[in-house]
């Protein structure tokens, strides 16, 4: 076994401290990752209330991740040591199934290995994420970090940046697409971003009317206050596709109401069961769909998008030894717009 | 005012009794038709059922129905007397909203004037429905019916067919396409018609196992028992789209688990909210849509598709003095799969 430092919640607590951990030698096809910098992502943040008191095991969290290649395993061909690389939320999958051979890991059948909190195909140990300054992985399931992407701000990329990547790409977003994103966060800012890059017309909409400045620099073309019903009354029928970022279980109607004529609602921000109103589908013929991480194929495309646009998160960079003030405040929706670790600190 | 016969429920009771109605004399681009026969809905249910003890004013229901034009306004140029014609469940609109000018009558931002329990856009009067013997409607809201499209059977296309025509045509259902039809009834039955005819290999999903011999004689491939927990799992993620006519509130991941990967359920036999897992859309990209009515273009292409096809609805033809039966056995789910009232006792 290998030895390496991250930031652990042990037993009956939501609190990271930091601590040694184990990562497995290499395996033939396994390469080794110095992590210098991981998002702070929501689900993050629920695992960790969720794990509270409850897992008998500790969870580090983390699975958004970039950094440099240490070592290789015998079978690795793909990268060598020194290579900029990086790591989302999904490790493994069976490589068997239809969704795993057409390139969907993420809904693999048997349902894929997450990158903290699942269970290793091998050997059946459970996996701790990227809050930590090593990763061993597989090579399958790492990317090449394209030349120009800043490491800080390109490690959001890899969870939230999939995540409102694939809605944007298989709805078919591009040149003369209206675009609405709600809520800008993490994902939502991210979703502004690639939304303007593949050339559609684009708005925010947003409870806090002091997010114009940020979306318009970010290059929106539209802000639309969501508490003010004359505004959203005005944007009603009025976008082909509304990302739905929202973290919070929220009433679908107002947003379904803005969809146009055939578009969809993608309900991106948060899981769990959504009730709506069969007439705010009939009418318009609106479609509702939901979205969350991607496969291997569509993350290396969105990755060399977001290089050819000039595409990171708008980040606040901390030592990683203030996680746990970083998840606090993200607790609060205090971010503007992703708390990213810089792990060097844990040398 | 012109005078006719129909079928009324009055006051706070939801059995309907023959009575005199009026129509209103004929306005420029009016037509009168002579109803021959008139499918009962379950709208039609539901309407009485709301209207019981309630509405102040008298409830004629009927809006799919077959005839031939008695009379023209001056100004009507499409029939004369004697043409075959259809009317469904839309009798006017605004047509000036973006809706009306899509074709989309049906989602007429100023609501279109339905059939039966509307406001006419001049006059004001409530509408009474196509359980008469004489409707007097716009020439803009009726369709020519096609040769050799028997005008019994035709009846339910124009409300029943046209709402399960409007999601098969919109998701590009033809050869190739993998449908499932849960739910087997009024719509179903012409659902699965439609797609057998579209070149789709068609599935029914259904909770009665001796429904299985008609579906095959109406064309389906594939007959899947609801019920059956093994014959479900076998189905997942096999069709691109399931057309949802179950008419009670029921849960949707049974259905959406079906869908294949961007595929879609198309939810279209009860009105209501519906509460989805975001998990159930988010695995494997699906979407979640709805359908009711259709515009008058989507309507006309129905027909002539029917016509071409030789579909007509599967029905139950009763003297429409037997309506009240008619209503009560639809209430038990007692009706293969249509009934359709002969109005010709009302002369």
């Amino acid at each position: 076994m290998r030895t390496t430092t991250g930031w652990q919640a042990e037993g009956a607590t939501a609190i990271l401290r930091r601590a040694l951990l184990q990562r497995r030698d290499l395996r033939p096809d396994d390469l080794a990752v110095q992590i210098d910098y991981c998002g702070v992502c929501h689900s993050d943040m629920h695992a960790l209330r969720d794990h509270d008191g409850k897992a008998g095991h500790p969870l580090v969290p983390g699975h958004e991740f970039t950094g440099v290649v240490t070592e290789t395993g015998p079978e690795v061909t793909r990268f060598s040591a020194g290579d900029r690389v990086a790591v989302g939320n999904i490790i493994d999958s069976c490589g068997q199934c239809a969704m795993c051979r057409a390139g969907q890991e993420n809904f693999c059948h048997a349902f894929p290995t997450l990158t903290y909190g699942g269970s290793d195909r091998q050997d059946g140990s459970t996996t701790l994420g990227g809050y930590s300054r090593e990763y061993v992985v597989r090579d399958q399931f790492v990317y090449p970090l394209p030349d120009g992407l800043d490491p800080a701000g390109a490690a959001p990329l890899l969870c939230a940046g999939i995540t409102v990547w694939e809605p944007l790409h298989t709805l078919g977003v591009g040149p003369g697409s209206r675009v609405a994103v709600a809520g800008m966060g993490g994902l939502g800012h991210l979703a502004v971003k690639m939304a303007v890059a593949l050339g559609a017309t684009t708005s925010v909409i947003s409870r806090s009317p002091d997010k114009a400045d940020d979306a318009r620099r970010f290059g929106a073309h539209g802000f639309i206050v969501s508490t003010d019903p004359e505004q959203m009354a005005k944007a009603r029928d009025g976008f082909d596709v509304v990302i739905d970022t929202i973290s919070t279980p929220h009433d679908l109607g107002p947003y379904l109401r803005l969809v146009a004529m055939d578009g969809t609602l993608s309900h991106l921000g948060h899981l769990g069961s959504v009730t709506v109103e069969t007439m705010d589908l009939l009418v318009g013929r609106k479609k509702l769909s939901s979205a969350g991480s991607g496969g291997r194929p569509a993350t290396a495309a969105m990755l060399e998008f977001c290089a050819d646009k000039g595409i990171t998160a708008e980040i606040e960079l901390l030592p990683s030894a203030r996680v746990n003030e970083a998840l606090d405040r993200l607790r609060r929706n205090d971010v503007r717009y992703r708390f990213v670790l810089d792990m060097s600190d844990l040398d």
